[in-house]
């Protein structure tokens, strides 16, 4: 088999690159270890930026997002018993957010690849990119016990963290930058409506915590928690009582309880490899970066490689312009590396850390000043609204 | 011998107080351990929020700061090799800074107290405040080997770090807050023209420098240096090759060197007691808090105290609002904690740190993000100019 871009991984980050590439005639085949059920089965992000939603509008996928997405102006930052909002909409001159959960994305852009007859293996097995370094890169992989090989001109790594395009660079090639946090975020989902419209992130003594949701009827909610707690620990009861006790009372006061449908811990990683791009090999989201969920960038950092990619390979085939590929590591890190700076703040300033005295009235004075000022809040709303894709000329 | 207010330390923060109640008719006399030419002689900070240059009008000493300060516009950060400048009247409506040596100042202000007819006593020695938490309280000290006692009905702490106003403070009384930093500031004072006309904060990775002066022919340079450092150990000659390696090229390009008139290590410490009240005594600026140089708000931090207690001491004897008072401290506090946050980021960002390399780049980020973002670049000059004081009423 032979196609111009391979793409190893059929989450978000792979399906939009390759959707995006299919509706400009640059031929791509997706490989997938696993099966699209288990694809759709990870619960991850619901916030979406502007970029981010400008793109799946771009892959044919923006349709029931526009229907049944909710736009969301502003969001709430909860701390010594008071909550204050951050306009996005007004702070940043009329850009909103999202909110459309991960799988429905997925679901979408799945479908939208189906329609547009883009090719992707599921349960491709022992995939590895080879030959990255010479001008004919290919992907070797196995399914149902038959070994193939799929040639092509590029290889694109949107495999996540645990993937294996990244663990196919020789280690000396490549350096890993990595903060590990001693706390993770215990999750529920519940079929129940939403305790407020907008997201609250609750930064409180007895940890942080965070009301999000994934649709009128459908809440997601989180509470820090120590590595060591195990999900078998906490019923629902002790979830909504110690939820409560983080969160202002006129926000429990709203808050409908329920059965949880989903309950996980997830630690809390910041993680950078430099480069991204390896001869004819590329490296795209999770793959490349990890941040903490603090301030929803994970999906989005993933988008702005996607769109990077995107564009420098439609410059590649539509114009010829091979040389600008060798830009992708720099266009990439450069946002990267601001929105590992937002993610990491945001985590610093939200949840109960190991710190001095100091350390925590400093944080409270972080969190007063910034959302004192109305240039505090604007550095927060730009932020979290995505700050603009780097320009590719 | 009586008064209204017993004002300890003839720093600037007393003889700014001093002055400003003497010019409401509030008796006062200040108590200093030192002589005036000692007091003369400590080399400080050299820039003046504008809140701290129209206290000093309003002191009546701002007649010479007027004619022979320097308005300063804007500073430049320096990092990666390249200048970024900070617009310090554009970003803020117009608030510019002053450069005016805190020498000059307490000069200023020294003749202003001595012509109002205001009592400094001088070499005042074994200080010790008294009865503060009743309704009399006394200041007892020693001169020329007798005794004396000062009444008063309040006691203004201006004496600073190491002053006997804070330690006279039962320890189960007060909280202490503390970072210190494992690294110092090598100064020098030199009389050579500055290299630009506006400072010059320099991020290099044998790190941090600062361009600095206090007249046109009056410079002064620091390097971050190890604790272990002696001054001994450092010549004038190297001391100038150290400042030029962490510099631009375009900058040291300009450096004129010269003899050095004087030469100083000093520690970096983040420092705050709570509370600021112990009954009629108040700790007025350094009594009460320390900041790294980073920012330049020691003395101005120092003013903003002075301008709350003046014009709560105001109030108490115009108005007969004594329970006013009682909200010294929050209402220093909170602008305390805000400059406290400023000067530990400026710090935590221009400095060589013992850092992970996810930190080294996070400060990158940091620099990159707060210069690159036009919101990022207020909150840097909002801070630099001085937050708004705390309202009265």
């Amino acid at each position: 088999m032979k196609t111009k871009v391979a793409i190893i991984g059929a989450g978000p980050s792979g399906l939009l690159l390759g959707q995006l590439l299919q509706r400009q005639g640059i031929d791509n085949v997706i490989l997938e270890a696993k099966t699209p059920e288990y694809v759709l089965s990870r619960i991850r992000a619901g916030v979406l930026e502007q970029g981010t939603t400008d793109l799946l509008r771009e892959a044919g996928a923006g349709e029931r997002m526009d229907r049944e997405g909710h736009v969301h102006e502003g969001f709430s930052l909860s701390f010594n018993g008071r909550r204050e909002r951050i306009d996005l909409k007004e702070l940043t001159g009329g850009k909103t957010v999202m909110v459309y959960g991960q799988t429905e994305v997925t679901r979408d852009l799945m479908a939208a690849r189906e329609a547009a007859g883009g090719l992707t293996v599921y349960e491709a097995e022992n995939v590895q990119p080879l030959d990255f370094h010479g001008d004919s890169p290919r992907v070797r992989y196995t399914r149902d016990g038959e070994t193939h090989e799929l040639e092509c001109e590029y290889i694109a790594g949107c495999d996540g963290f645990h993937g294996v395009t990244r663990k196919s660079v020789p280690k000396e090639a490549i350096t890993c930058f990595e903060r590990v946090y001693p706390f993770g975020w215990l999750g529920i989902l519940s079929r129940t409506p939403p305790v407020a419209p907008e997201l609250i992130y609750a930064n409180h003594e007895r940890g942080f915590a965070l009301c999000s949701m994934r649709s009128d009827m459908l809440s997601r909610y989180y509470v820090q928690c120590s590595l060591a707690e195990r999900v078998e620990d906490w019923s629902d009861e002790r979830f909504w009582e110690e939820l409560k006790s983080r969160l202002p009372e006129d926000v429990v006061a709203n808050l409908v309880t329920g059965p949880s449908i989903e309950k996980s811990i997830a630690p809390l990683r910041s993680f950078v490899a430099e480069p991204m791009k390896f001869g004819r090999m590329f490296l795209v989201g999770d793959a490349a970066h990890i941040v903490p969920p603090t301030g929803a960038k994970g999906l989005n950092l993933a988008a702005s490689d996607v769109y990077t990619l995107y564009h420098l390979l439609r410059k590649r085939y539509q114009e010829n312009r091979e040389a600008l590929l060798d830009r992708y590591s720099e266009l990439c890190l450069r946002r990267i590396w601001k929105a590992e700076r937002f993610s990491w703040w945001m985590t610093s300033i939200l949840h109960k850390l190991d710190d001095d005295a100091f350390g925590r009235r400093i944080q409270m004075a972080d969190l007063e000043y910034f959302t004192g000022s109305h240039a505090g809040r604007t550095t927060i709303a730009e932020n979290y609204v995505g700050l603009p894709y780097e320009r590719i000329e």
